[in-house]
């Protein structure tokens, strides 16, 4: 079964059996899946005529829900002892494809639980250093004009599990799961800062929301007056209430927690509020004992989400290795990947269309030869920015930081097909 | 109230207060809003503390769910009589924003209800004209390369109510809901196809459902061999139950019955297999008692979705006009909007990425004045076809089509602010 030759091939990108990313196109996977694929699929006769074509189907309903037999698409999600609902949930992105997060399995970090907002009182009061403080119903919202775009948020602690000193031995969903993306709609932050008028000794706003633990953090004015959007639709859809029902406020590329949900209050400041939420929280511990502060932007990432932990490959043969890459600087130039443990790399298909603080998805084929190997991604953006190995990250920052880990992530391949979360 | 004035305005675009897309930059907007916006948005000292801050909000669950208070986001549904999920249930575009629909509102088309598939026991059958027929497992086809796409779904029955002599006193939903459009993830047909081996006689493709109706389409082996995709993932999650679990087929810009939901064989043959669901159904009745057969692109199509009816304006002022445009020809080239009948047009800022073969959201700025008129939309894809009047549409194909109706679609609006479905 194992054959750990290093044979030459023509369509060879990198070693270890990375093949042209090119052999996606229509015509070549084939040619290579005929050769390469197990005998899953087999020549036959019939079909057999199963129950469910036996019998009339299920009727409608006003909401639908996924299959019964999908029930592991699931997050897990854990809270902190004696609390309800703070904690967080993890999207789990090892059993899910394309780029939107369904808005049921989008991922969540709450500091007291879910508020149940009835949406005719809620209200919005932008106020502080303005030449007149306004206050908004949902119902003036609405009237305004409307931009949608496409936006992946991460928690700043996402992948923190990362600086600890042996490689935890999970997979994508509990490691990574702090991370979706999805279509947002709403009404540029800006608009409404303009029409209250803004004092110019104004440099900050601070943003809070409507939860019961208040949970509000300072954001510098020039990203308000940016592309900071009040998010009224998520998916198409009104916002969920684990994401900020009725409105949140959407900062493109900004960690997390910066993204209020439940926005009921935007104060323009002349410096930043320093709230508990940015002074005992979401600040980075360096190694002299001091921390960083205001780190807003979570910079570019990549992760293998197909093979990873829990997805035990089968036979030797052709596989696609597939996972995100995201940046908050701005788009994805480019997604490498390693079938030996970072020796060499070759350049992964990216999905189009490559959108700016979205997620991207990419592919590359491999062929794996049945031995054992380190799987490894490691993505550019369009700045330039390369995604950093854990190492280089760990030496600049230390282990303590907890937060904004982007380091490459390893998987190691066992001769047996398991997967496992490795240090490389 | 009523001023009925066409007051000429350095910003207008079109006649009756169509102003100028670019307002919806940064700052024209509310400049416009602050003499335009009524007083929803008033000055006040301070917010109240509501309910929901004073005690901790509730807990994390495995899959989320929409807000109670926004239950009104529902699909609405009906089937015919003495069957079992033999009808059709409607996205509420009017009550969305955004291009992607939520999984839960996708509109549906069934011919015998919703079957329970174990994604176990589901099989894939490719037969006919091929060199080697071939059988696949869920299991198997997760192997081969995939690719994403967002691409809408619309039934070839969707409008055909405005085939009827008079207006039906309906809105978007009921009328124009079988239109949606998701992010879809799977494997191309063509390279399945490519591996069975396609015998030079085969010209067109059989599809078949595993659902009680058997539901099947031919469709030509070129489409078959181009961008047609068996769907695994929407919306980044498996396939809904109510969209074809586990597998559906995608045939991108089609009429949605050829998007062969639980699909479960596909043979290749020489012709078109004529089945009952392309004889009986899904043909176009013409004047002369013949019929249009295999109409398979649905044709460049808009249609404003706020305002419309159910939604009653308030005070004139500011308002934006939106709605979502789509071609199965290609991308949308240009999307015009009409206040005055269609006497004069201005056109919208359309919402970028524009994709081909899926919604396009488009805005335009409108300062009602009060007075009664009529709202339109018309677009032209990038084939260079535009979408004709209703009267063009039934001079050219008659009134007994009932399918593919693309006409421009009329909102009139009354002083009272209501809108109402109207034939202009």
């Amino acid at each position: 079964m194992h054959k750990n030759k290093r044979q030459r091939e023509p369509e060879q990108a990198a070693g270890n059996g990375l093949l042209d990313r090119r052999l996606f196109l229509t015509g070549g996977a084939a040619a290579i899946g005929r050769a390469s694929l197990p005998d899953q699929a087999v020549a036959a006769e019939a079909l057999p005529i199963e129950p469910w074509m036996k019998t009339p189907g299920s009727y409608f309903v006003p909401y639908g829900q996924p299959s019964r037999f999908a029930s592991k698409v699931a997050r897990v999600f854990a809270s902190a002892p004696g609390t309800t609902g703070t904690g967080a949930s993890r999207t789990p992105l090892h059993l899910l494809d394309g780029t939107i997060t369904p808005n049921g399995l989008h991922f969540e970090r709450h500091h007291s639980g879910i508020p149940d907002i009835d949406p005719e009182a809620h209200r919005l009061l932008i106020h502080g250093l303005v030449k007149r403080p306004l206050l908004f119903t949902l119902e003036a919202l609405m009237r305004y004009p409307m931009e949608s775009r496409v936006a992946f948020i991460e928690c700043a602690g996402n992948s923190a599990l990362l600086y600890q000193k042996e490689p935890a031995p999970f997979g994508v969903q509990p490691l990574h799961g702090l991370l979706s993306c999805a279509e947002w709609t709403g009404v540029r932050l800006a608009v409404l800062l303009e029409e209250a008028g803004i004092d110019p000794s104004a440099q900050w706003i601070l943003a809070e929301g409507a939860d019961a633990s208040g949970m509000s953090r300072s954001v510098p004015l020039a990203k308000a007056m940016g592309d900071a959007l009040i998010a009224i639709y998520q998916n198409g859809e009104p916002v969920r209430p684990s994401n900020g029902y009725p409105i949140r406020l959407l900062l493109p590329g900004y960690e997390g927690n910066m993204n209020v949900k439940w926005l009921r209050r935007i104060k323009l400041t002349e410096g930043p509020t320093m709230t508990k939420d940015e002074t005992s929280k979401y600040t980075m511990l360096l190694n002299d004992g001091k921390s960083l502060q205001f780190c807003f932007t979570q910079e570019a990432k990549s992760v293998i989400t197909r093979p990873s932990p829990g997805l035990t490959m089968g036979a030797p043969g052709l596989y696609e290795i597939t996972g995100l890459a995201w940046s908050g600087y701005g788009r994805i130039a480019k997604v490498e990947v390693s079938a030996d443990g970072g020796a060499s790399w070759a350049q992964a298909a990216l999905q189009e269309p490559v959108l700016p603080m979205a997620v991207t998805r990419f592919r590359a084929p491999w062929r794996w030869d049945g031995g054992p190997t380190i799987l490894q991604s490691r993505t550019t953006d369009d700045s330039g920015y390369m995604q950093p190995s854990r190492s280089k990250l760990i030496a600049d920052r230390g282990a303590r930081a907890n937060f904004h880990f982007n380091g490459i992530i390893s998987w190691g391949v066992a001769e047996s097909g398991e997967v496992k979360h490795v240090y490389a």
